[in-house]
């Protein structure tokens, strides 16, 4: 089936930059994840910034830069332009100059994984694709589910059995076709492929189709409308699949060639994981373009727990095209900062982004990032859904006979 | 300490219209809500539609009609106009017109009393306060708790123990001294009171201060926008304490006196309760202005767990100005039609909302909603927030020997 693209021109694979046709239905290429390519000149003299203002603050206002630019094509359950908070008492507590987190949770499914999904399940059905799977140990399977059904299509979903029970719940209440695996998340994508193939189901599995991506880069975009076309110095990142740093950086190089950033400076990309899993600060470190699979992973970031990613030369790729670098944060640590920077705050911080925060510290202290630095945090999800992570017993109380001592102490 | 509020020129007692001065801190007046009174004369020479074009689009775009109107003084975690989601599958099932679902699942903390909390907590501040208490067996704990944190103040919660566990743990999370008590609400709103004595705290219970309603009021401003300034013909919303329905029913009595509205025909106002816990219809049925406690209140729908509502008369004021009602919804059905929805439309409904979508059933087999009709739902939370009530047991795979006729069977 083909689907107009106005402006797209060709995908292409990240590897090689072999072209391939828009407008017809991809996966990768050669194993392979695949980009979407614009005609930019095109794109610029269709789009202008003041034509901007006065459009719907959701992730479609871009769609000249989207692979689909019919809004009745669209499959969204409204996804609002997520809030820039500024964070005074967290700058003040790194000591840097400004600090700012762009929360994620706001979006449906209370997770950046809307994005991806909307874009992708837009394109899938106006592809022709009615059966859509994925493997995924935390948020991906809720979305996904969410946007199926909005779009009409049924969805299978594969999980390791100790996925946070949330990302468990939504994905069976939405009505996917869920299931718990004995095993690790690439059994699962394991499962999910044989699937595909058995019961002619659509991988909607991390960069195995190039939507999710262009989806993600939405966050860039707004990131950049939002600081009014001037990007932060530092972003800091929770990089489990990376999709969505791969597609910020994909953002900025795209604004950048429309001429819209007040200067070309671009962020340093800091991916964040955990010692628990960190494939990618390793390769990082040992100069490397792929990275070796993290074995034994484990972190209580459930979306962090990815331990080989099919993009991760593209990760470090643009980690170091921007002065970046990768960073193991410390797993027993990632509850603390994201607990403190909700206390202080009130943001609903994930653990994922607990790990940006101790990379913040780390930073700070090592002198790679500097106390005139403009920070951007990214909170990928809402900690709500992560009910085993931050179980506590609170104080109990006898309603006829209070303790007001207990009270008092808090 | 006084507080300069642009167009607001007095409070009022909702019961006998006393007049109170406004710029000081207010509770309640003999024991009843208050209202908040603007100048609408003056807010309509100093707003027109037109401005609003131009303004974020988040809750303080309506700043003229609320209380804080100096946007460097409020405390917000970046409140979005929320979705209004055309729901056409939904809108066949029942047989109406079109139906549409107001998803306030996409506030901080996953629901809409972050409107209520981000007013009241931005106006305690303003006016002195650094200390906060709320009783709650639902939603209302977590979101003061975050933009108390985001205020810097002290908040106190009690909850019965059987609150959701996501409410307990998001409460705790952003900092709040939270407690449980072996009782129901209302012995959490008694203990509230004695620690607000002892302790010097500031009450921030339903309708016990006078600005979450004029925060909650916001659901009807937007939604007047979203729509045109043309009023739905319904609106089914879930009535717990009921500050939303009252609020939006002054909304629409401001909107109007500005001249805004298309046409002076208001929604009928269904206020959905359970049959599990149903005050407000048993007194509408009665044709009571008061509503007398339900005993032995259950229902799965934490959120409409209210036996006793201060505001009671308001509501039902509300409720038949409009030529509206209040119903019992069937407290066994919430979850099979919240599930219904969200599989049909992918939409986080709420167990609350699953109430609404009972009265619209029964409205349209009763004939009292016509399938000409508009209607408006209002997703009042985060289906992701109710792990008890959406537990569910995933079928296992193993991954060295997959049972395909499992998957298949879905």
């Amino acid at each position: 089936m083909l689907c107009p693209m106005a402006f797209v021109t060709h995908l292409e694979s990240a590897l090689d930059g072999t072209r391939l046709p828009a407008g017809v239905l991809h996966t990768t290429h050669e194993g392979r994840p695949l980009w979407v390519r614009y005609d930019l000149d095109a794109v610029g003299r269709a789009l202008t910034k003041d034509a901007l203002r006065t459009r719907p603050t959701d992730m479609w206002r871009y769609r000249e830069l989207l692979p689909m630019d019919d809004h009745n094509a669209i499959v969204s359950l409204g996804e609002p332009m997520t809030p820039l908070l500024p964070c005074d008492r967290l700058a003040s507590r790194f000591g840097v100059r400004a600090l700012y987190v762009k929360d994620e949770s706001l979006l449906p499914t209370g997770s950046f994984k809307a994005r991806g999904m909307a874009m992708a399940v837009t394109m899938a059905r106006q592809l022709g694709v009615t059966k859509v799977v994925v493997p995924t140990a935390g948020n991906a399977g809720g979305a996904l589910a969410a946007y199926a059904a909005r779009a009409g299509m049924t969805c299978h979903v594969f999980m390791p059995h100790d996925t946070p029970i949330v990302n468990q719940l939504e994905a069976a209440f939405y009505g996917a076709r869920a299931f718990l695996v004995d095993g690790l998340i690439n059994h699962c994508g394991a499962i999910a492929r044989q699937a595909k193939e058995r019961m002619g189901l659509f991988d909607m599995s991390t960069l195995r189709e190039p939507y999710r991506i262009e989806g993600k880069k939405t966050m860039g975009l707004e990131l950049a409308e939002q600081m009014g076309w001037e990007l932060p110095d530092v972003i800091l990142y929770p990089t489990g699949g990376g999709t969505g740093l791969i597609g910020m950086w994909k953002a900025f190089a795209e604004l950048d060639a429309l001429g819209w950033l007040a200067t070309q400076k671009k962020p340093r990309m800091i991916a964040c994981q955990s010692s628990g899993c960190a494939p990618i600060p390793r390769a990082f470190a040992a100069n490397e373009r792929f990275a070796s699979e993290f074995e034994n992973a484990h972190t209580v970031a459930s979306g962090l727990r990815v331990p080989k990613a099919l993009g991760d030369f593209m990760i470090l790729d643009a980690v170091r095209a921007s002065g970046g670098r990768a960073v193991a944060a410390d797993e027993a640590r990632l509850l603390e900062w994201a607990t403190l920077a909700a206390r202080l705050e009130g943001i609903a911080v994930c653990p994922e982004t607990g790990a940006c925060f101790d990379a913040l510290a780390r930073g700070v202290t090592e002198g790679w990032i500097t106390p005139s630095d403009r920070v951007v945090v990214f909170n990928t999800g809402a900690a709500q859904k992560y009910v085993e992570a931050l179980r506590c017993e609170l104080p109990r109380l006898r309603k006829d006979a209070v303790d007001w001592e207990l009270i008092a102490r808090g």
